[in-house]
């Protein structure tokens, strides 16, 4: 079983000091925070979670070494669930997003990146990192990409879903190309709701943090549909883009009105050879949670099947967070259930398969 | 049969002139358009469509009187398919929400409303019409339902789904007083998508026609999160929202969402005593076009079910649109036909019934 949105936490942002080159460490040392010591800079949502974002077993400061964050992960995850992978994908780190300063924010992601590399990814086999970038630093983000991409332990390029244009858009080409470059897949994981980037949702800011939280996925489709068509799968054939925290139930209504849109206009986008949906199917995959829970199964199954999930999803549990999927709760047919907890990802993230970790075992 | 978004044409916007009080009348007699002598006033979206809006089969200036768009609504739309009644939504009057001005905005709609009055509605009865006001001036919108808001043939306050803000918000409570006082629904219809309007999609601008288009429904779905949250249906029992040309199969996906959010942290609005889903069953109104085609019929038909399509649903040609829906061809359950077509907007609308009808024609 692999998981492929864990958040590896950090007491503080102060863990980043040591990897923040000159003159950003200065910012960070000296300069302004959005909050106390420790704060990591960004442009924060202004939609407040009333309870805060984290699980309340997850271990707190006043416990112990407060740098141990992975004990807190193995005991709760890795090992109460038998993973075989955990896919980090940093707590605050895709906030870079959000702030003006596009150098700085480059400089906080390769902090970020280096420290995964040295405190994270060392201590245990079955973890793996999200390369962070600063997408509004498109060639920053472009020689981060080549300086880390080629690391073993990196699996995807990570970026948040809120952004100053949709990840299509040529602003970003850069990006794409070192990604394509390093063979690495590119996920947009749900955050960045600040700072530069656009509202994220379509008629201006709700006003409530449940109202807001459930509208956030506006910013995954308006990717969806400018990866697509702006032809991304085109240009890299052997390109995915992986959406995190976004769910997954929305995905066939889009699919339907852009395959409809398209036939009507295609001629704005003569570089497309396939339907919208069918990109969709072989280039995008979207991590389950938090995943849907009507009342009737039967109404999220026939979406699920509308997306092909058994190719498209990929099982994800957003630990330590709030609204945590354990994954015996996921309701997948049971015939997709190696594909969408393992195999999916496996294949993705060009994991050792369990003949391979066999294998390397005895050799 | 009952239309619920019908399109009434005018050959120029200069048909408002004997309309528009001073001294807005300047304003669009001599003041700035964006375009040639006789355009509306509007700040235009910046998305354009490559083949322009209407169907090419419709009634060109060229053709005779270029006043008569009626004539050609009634033969190719209202005495084609036998339609019992045409809900008119006009063509570009609900793009005042797009105006800075808003009191120019304010006086463009009521010209609007008397043109609607004077030179639409008494031609023929099986006309009704939208009152159209601007929701940047929600003082003035509350104004105008109270003045015409009583006229018979007026069935909605329409508005676009384009906004500053999501409409359950407090700034538009004198449009909602308003509208509850005359006993209207109210009506987004999907447009405004420019001007002082937020961005409609959740990531920045997209790119291409096609593209924008099949995210503009991400207005929609933040106005049925908001109208449910601020509790807009607690306050006022009777009222209903209907959304006009946004399609309908993304909604059972975004109240799967808002009904979980809502479950987690309902402390943030205790004045609602019901999930999102409840709401939405019971005031929450969807125009059928464009209706969602996938190649799995089932799929789309769990969808419908999911929202309570028998209840929710409100047939709508858009005609004269590129994207026009024929009845003949929108495939909803058998037994759910006579509810789509026809019950559902006559009870929302209270049109009197066939048998009221047949009464009056033998008075």
């Amino acid at each position: 079983m692999i998981d492929c949105d864990v958040h590896n936490q950090w007491p503080s942002a102060e863990v980043l000091l040591p990897f923040v080159e000159p003159p950003f460490r200065d910012y960070l040392a000296r300069g302004e925070l959005p909050g106390p010591p420790g704060a990591f800079p960004h442009g924060h949502r202004p939609w407040l979670h009333p309870e805060g974002f984290k699980r309340s077993d997850v271990l707190a400061p006043e416990e112990g070494d407060t740098n141990d964050h992975y004990e807190a992960l193995r005991t709760q995850l890795l090992d109460r669930y038998g993973l075989d992978y955990a896919v980090l994908t940093g707590e605050e780190a895709i906030e870079v997003s959000t702030l003006a300063n596009g150098r700085y924010a480059s400089a906080l992601a390769r902090a970020y990146n280096d420290w995964l590399v040295a405190e994270w990814l060392p201590r245990d086999d079955r973890l793996r990192g999200s390369l962070v970038v600063a997408p509004q630093d498109p060639e920053g983000a472009a020689v981060e990409i080549r300086r880390l991409g080629g690391h073993p332990g990196m699996v995807q390029v990570l970026v948040s879903t809120g952004s100053e244009r949709p990840y299509g858009d040529p602003f970003y080409a850069p990006i794409w190309d070192a990604a394509a470059e390093v063979g690495l897949p590119v996920a947009a994981h749900l955050g960045g709701q600040g700072g530069i980037n656009a509202n994220p949702t379509g008629c201006g800011p709700p006003t409530f943090f449940w109202e807001a939280h459930a509208l956030f996925i506006e910013t995954g489709m308006g990717h969806v549909a400018s990866v697509i068509a702006h032809g991304i799968f085109e240009r890299y054939p052997g390109m995915r883009f992986v959406l995190i925290e976004c769910g997954v139930a929305w995905l066939p209504a889009l699919l339907w009105r852009l395959d409809a849109d398209y036939k009507a206009l295609r001629k704005e986008t003569p570089w497309l050879k396939r339907l919208p949906s069918e990109y969709a199917r072989d280039h995008i995959r979207l991590s389950t949670q938090p995943f849907e829970q009507p009342e009737e199964k039967g109404h999220l199954l026939a979406a699920l099947e509308a997306m092909h999930g058994r190719e498209v999803l990929l099982f994800a549990s957003d630990y330590p967070h709030w609204d945590f999927d354990d994954p015996m709760t996921i309701d997948v047919p049971e015939e997709w259930r190696d594909a969408v907890f393992d195999e999916n990802a496996r294949t993705l993230y060009r994991l050792p398969g369990v003949t391979d970790l066999a294998r390397a075992a005895t050799a």
